[in-house]
């Protein structure tokens, strides 16, 4: 998809412009940065060089491309596609800060060196394949600097993003960011993220009673025995659960097609069970027939995973929910029932995981969509790609604005540590003035 | 990219589940709509339903697609990779709005009925494919309701959008929101969009002087005569233009750079010059050098098409270079002079229009990109992909937010139209209910 077309056409005008001028080959320095860290916050992760680099390793206009640029600008002289013809990136020189660094404004994130009417054509691609994914990844460090080391992060955002790479790209630079694992599956394929997923409301709802599921067989986790009929044991510790002295009165019925899934699931995934506990509702049914089949498939030597709430006030929820599973465990004698995991969804962002933070919450795992992949507290990084020499001249770029001035000439950039191994501060010099000193 | 591993991994567990149950070829219907418009507005435009079809008609797994599920979901049975093997969507019936159209929030978009865990794995990629086309498609015509629609629109994102593939989406998208062009080639290229471009402000400050010009050539646009030295012939109207009277006094010396820049443009594209003219200053160099190298131009035969300004008080700068082009008008008898195109571009949002046209300006055309693209006062919108009937029986969703909770049953919608022939309301029936009746 990222091919040399996938730029601005006025890349390809100045081209032209520069050709026609025979200035196509004046050495340019460009420099890539941003002029203010996204979010209102102080930092901003570096994403993306990786696939500039691959970019211009691979930089050729194929034949097609030629043939459409051409009736894209009929007026153009033959011997400029010919030039085209015979551009690549082999005389280009990228500087860049390492991918996945804390970087900072203004100072450049990439100087980009060559043939100036080759690097304009760089422009596009590069600010494109850098602007989201270092925004993304800011993001997503965000999210897990709030969270907390201790809490499972999932990047669940690929219904929400924006486009279906914009998904896979989401997913890809989250996990760069510090998340755990994806729900998308492609992506989880492409860059070996961990991928992560269960079942959702419609697997609850598309079950009508416990009487669907004809086969109730479960083997044992070591294999060693049998359960012929495992839908009669959960069914005995729901039981149990409603009659238990301790427990009793928290409930009364819970869904029967709650109930009928949840048993499936665990069919299906004996060694996995997480089950989603808000279609109906979440202590009063949800979680008794969780526990009912966590329980039945303790007895077969399977310890299930978790629950996902998805809807209400998640800090209440999930304290009631860990309370009931200690209850269990106290009741039952199931060793570290009490520390069965939480997952917490539902449009999740770095506001509403401090907020929980504050009230005080048993969630053990957050999945966050919407608010991670499409940025929504702000939805663009302003990275941007100015001229600073030309044939070793300084070129700056004024403005009535003048957060839009560009710093002019070809730099060198320092990040200075202290004694403790921390670092202090960025410095910019000119290309060839004397570096910072101890 | 949209391929069928293009999804939630939950949609593969679930597969599995339902598959395991005996339930996978259980009749479902599931509705795919949205609960609220976006940017607080009372519309939106479908988009995303062709690709949504071109999908759901290549739906196959390849056998590398079974060998990495197999491996994320090792202790799933043979049974069920050779059931994902033989599955394609020929089972699948999807009725929809067509595309394109104004749609209000519940109303479903697309109702997808077929085998259960087949139209489970559809959920993740629809949602995908039609939520941000939809929502920037939406943007698209917001700005274009605020423009008005004298205006050229022309879309200049890519390089802020939401990844590679987010850009081609937002040019596609734009286009059918109303939009006139873009400056993304690739989208160009893909989708017949007209294409649009011109120049930098690089490509401004890359310009040392006037003496850089070497080819001075021009061709007159009939052909009938040569100009050796255009360059003389621009700083001839350059002279003109400083001691006319009408004009005297506006500004005293240009810039050399930016003279020698658009000179060039102009002789490398005579028959398109559009200068970007706010690298220095709009009103004492940009304008100016402009109307010099537009009247060499005219002497020539062609006509320029016209200036961009890319900051400052857009306004008053379109307002004051309007009646510059009128006083050039007057004082030279170029008739026409006076309606050279003004473009605009720098941050633009809905807002922003809105708050040019109330103060007044004289703007022909206005290049917007971050804010359209990423869809910044709103980045997500909300569809969702629910199940409402299987097997004949209706399925809901309950919540304990009432806004989340679902509308069961398959449906009928209508939409109806007064004696005029303008849409009055949308109606959902039962699917077996009578219709609506005149």
């Amino acid at each position: 998809m990222v091919t040399p077309l996938l730029t601005d056409l006025y890349q390809f005008t100045m081209a032209y412009a520069y050709w026609k001028a025979g200035k196509h080959l004046d050495r340019a320095v460009f420099d890539l940065y941003f002029r203010k860290s996204p979010f209102g916050g102080e930092f901003t992760i570096f994403g993306g060089l990786e696939e500039c680099i691959r970019f211009i390793a691979n930089f050729k206009f194929t034949e097609e491309e030629i043939k459409f640029l051409r009736s894209v600008m009929p007026t153009c002289e033959d011997g400029f596609f010919d030039y085209l013809r015979s551009i690549d990136c082999s005389d280009v020189e990228v500087y860049a800060i390492p991918e996945g660094y804390v970087v900072f404004p203004k100072v450049p994130l990439m100087r980009i060196e060559g043939p100036v009417a080759v690097v304009q054509l760089l422009e596009t691609p590069f600010l494109s394949l850098v602007n989201y994914a270092s925004l993304v990844t800011t993001n997503a460090a965000r999210h897990r600097l709030v969270a907390g080391k201790s809490k499972n992060l999932l990047e669940f955002g690929l219904r929400r993003a924006q486009g279906p790479d914009g998904g896979i790209s989401a997913s890809r630079y989250c996990y760069m960011g510090g998340f755990d694992a994806t729900s998308n599956v492609a992506a989880g394929r492409l860059f070996g993220i961990p991928i992560r997923g269960t079942h959702s409301h419609a697997f609850v709802s598309s079950f009508m009673g416990i009487d669907e599921i004809t086969n109730k067989a479960l083997t044992s986790s070591d294999g060693s025995k049998k359960c012929e009929d495992f839908v009669s044991l959960v069914q005995n510790w729901l039981i149990r659960i409603q009659e238990s002295s301790s427990l009793h009165g928290t409930f009364g019925e819970t869904s029967q097609s709650e109930l009928a899934a949840f048993t499936s699931y665990a069919l299906a995934f004996p060694n996995s069970f997480l089950a989603l506990v808000d279609t109906y509702d979440v202590m009063r049914s949800g979680v008794p027939n969780f526990c009912a089949v966590a329980l039945a498939l303790n007895d077969m030597g399977y310890k299930a995973v978790g629950i996902r709430l998805d809807s209400g006030d998640l800090a209440y929820l999930s304290i009631e929910t860990r309370k009931f599973f200690h209850a269990i465990e106290k009741e039952f004698g199931v060793v570290g029932f009490g520390k069965t995991s939480i997952t917490a969804s539902n449009d999740l962002n770095e506001e509403t995981i401090d907020a929980l933070n504050k009230q005080g919450h048993e969630v053990d795992a957050f999945g966050i969509g919407t608010n991670l992949v499409t940025c929504y507290a702000q939805a663009a990084l302003g990275c941007v790609f100015k001229l600073v020499e030309i044939n070793k001249q300084p070129r700056i770029k004024l403005s009535e604005d003048v957060t839009k001035v560009s710093i002019p000439c070809k730099k060198k950039c320092y990040r200075l540590y202290g004694k403790e191994g921390y670092p202090l501060v960025d410095i910019m010099t000119g290309e060839d003035e004397p570096g910072p000193k101890l």
